[in-house]
């Protein structure tokens, strides 16, 4: 099983980094699958043409073209998306069917993102993603984390399993349809 | 597979029913499909509660139980669904996990029901199901049927083969691993 | 000023019945303005036609017309809103026009009914309203409230009080140019 | 009256370029506003930091800090907002607040962005704006225009007035009340 984490955030400081990290190491915690983390920097373009033959558009595609399910660990800004988080999304289409994603959402409040969710959501099911149900709200990410980047609340890591079992599932189902 | 149509509206002179008839007409051409009209008139409930031990949950919950997935026919009400139709939703939880779930949205206007349909995808995931991108929208309802109910479009018959071909795909899929 | 407060859910052993009440309280403070519940289980109809010579949209619009704004308390069902409260807003539609609505989210867990006041929000801008910013969360209902029915976190004032100012500003603005 | 009109996407071969050209010349009608293409284009930020600090902020501060209201001519992309636009909207804040917004939708099929509408209305009221309920759907963009770029449907004239009313009710009030 591959299943990359995209970090959905490209601002200075971003505090999401924390919480894309921690679950990189959930992830990594289960030994049947291999992951990485999708940094939205690196997907940036002035043009955001959509023909798809961008080199980002060619990078972003030879990683999710194998892909059996994707995370995306964002923020939410001013109750959407980053920017950068859709420019990404917006490259390519065809590689994206099929295929579910989980999302994690990250707030500086009490809310943990919850509307950007909801939003990105829309966005999936257009590239035929399957939006799963389970999702980790990371609420007032500042006190979250201590200063070495360690989560202060230990309940997250159940939270991550419940997450990551069912997008397992739905990987497995639809990768032994497909 | 048994995929029931949802009606879901409650309103009299309601014109979406015009439209769950076609979609009744279309699912039935196809012979490894049993289907029937659920209609949310058939739910509401002054109670409202929860418990699931309603008369109404029972009912919905043994025709629900059952399904390989579902089609919602319904109007757009002021940009967001019908009451009714979020009554008999909220009346069961478990009976609609990991079921695919198709859309058809019915408009007086040009748009077809589309900001209806957003919602209802919010709604359906955390319903535990799988919305899919596939989705036929009825516009300008009034004279998309003539006097005798007969659909005066004749490409409506191809739109409802692509969401079924996705419809029943994810029923197969999901169906096998369950 | 009379500011009517709407209560969302006709759901037996509704919880979101105390948050009302508390709401209720905090805008009877300010003596410059008359307020009441309006309760969804006096508009609920079997009917639910639309053509505004139902009995319940009669008393519905005899209090919506002489409004100067809104405030909406209800609880989130499954994302979204609840069918009662949904039903009782496609009851009418002029009254609504021009008037700022104000949100108070209820929850069982601790996003506050965040994303039902989305929803409500693309809602209530087809009705012509205002619909502001500032909104109150209500989380972990069953703990904020005591035994008696009192508020446990006293912030929530706070909260209020930044919601209403923002209310009557848009009611006062609204009601001049009007 | 200052009503700038912001065209949403940065895309290479932009058919939005067509409608917001368009939009922009039937404002002009009006001898009371002045306006201007606010180009997102203009206001692409590799940082995309949030401090406010960027010239790229100050620039566009510069600009809505006067705005009497706005228009947003945008595409939808997957049922989203173009990540440029949300980039630029995510720039700055306070000189958003209390300001009138109308949306125009784009799109290649037949419904004219009405779902990036929706969730940009979210987005705005979180910046504290008034999204208004008129708005103008541009569908089946290519056709729409002409080689020379002039409209070939007369009644989008009439929608955009009718828009124009009610954004320029909104603006008088607030501007009074402000």
């Amino acid at each position: 099983m591959y299943i990359p984490i995209i970090l959905g955030t490209a601002r200075e400081g971003r505090q999401s980094e924390k919480a894309a990290n921690y679950v990189l190491g959930e992830v990594r915690k289960n030994k049947d699958i291999e992951t990485e983390l999708i940094d939205v920097r690196d997907f940036l373009t002035k043009r955001t043409d959509n023909t798809r033959r961008l080199p980002e558009a060619k990078k972003l595609s030879s990683k999710i073209s194998k892909a059996d399910g994707i995370i995306i660990v964002s923020p939410e800004y001013n109750h959407g998306y980053p920017g950068e988080l859709k420019i990404m999304l917006d490259l390519i289409y065809e590689d994206f069917h099929k295929k579910p994603v989980a999302f994690c959402g990250v707030s500086a409040g009490g809310l943990g993102g919850a509307r950007m969710i909801e939003q990105l959501r829309q966005v999936v099911i257009e590239l035929h993603m399957v939006p799963i149900r389970e999702a980790v709200y990371f609420s007032n990410i500042k006190s979250l984390f201590d200063e070495k980047g360690q989560i202060t609340d230990q309940s997250y890591s159940k939270r991550m399993g419940v997450m990551l079992d069912e997008l397992l599932w739905y990987a497995k189902a639809l990768k032994k349809a497909g």
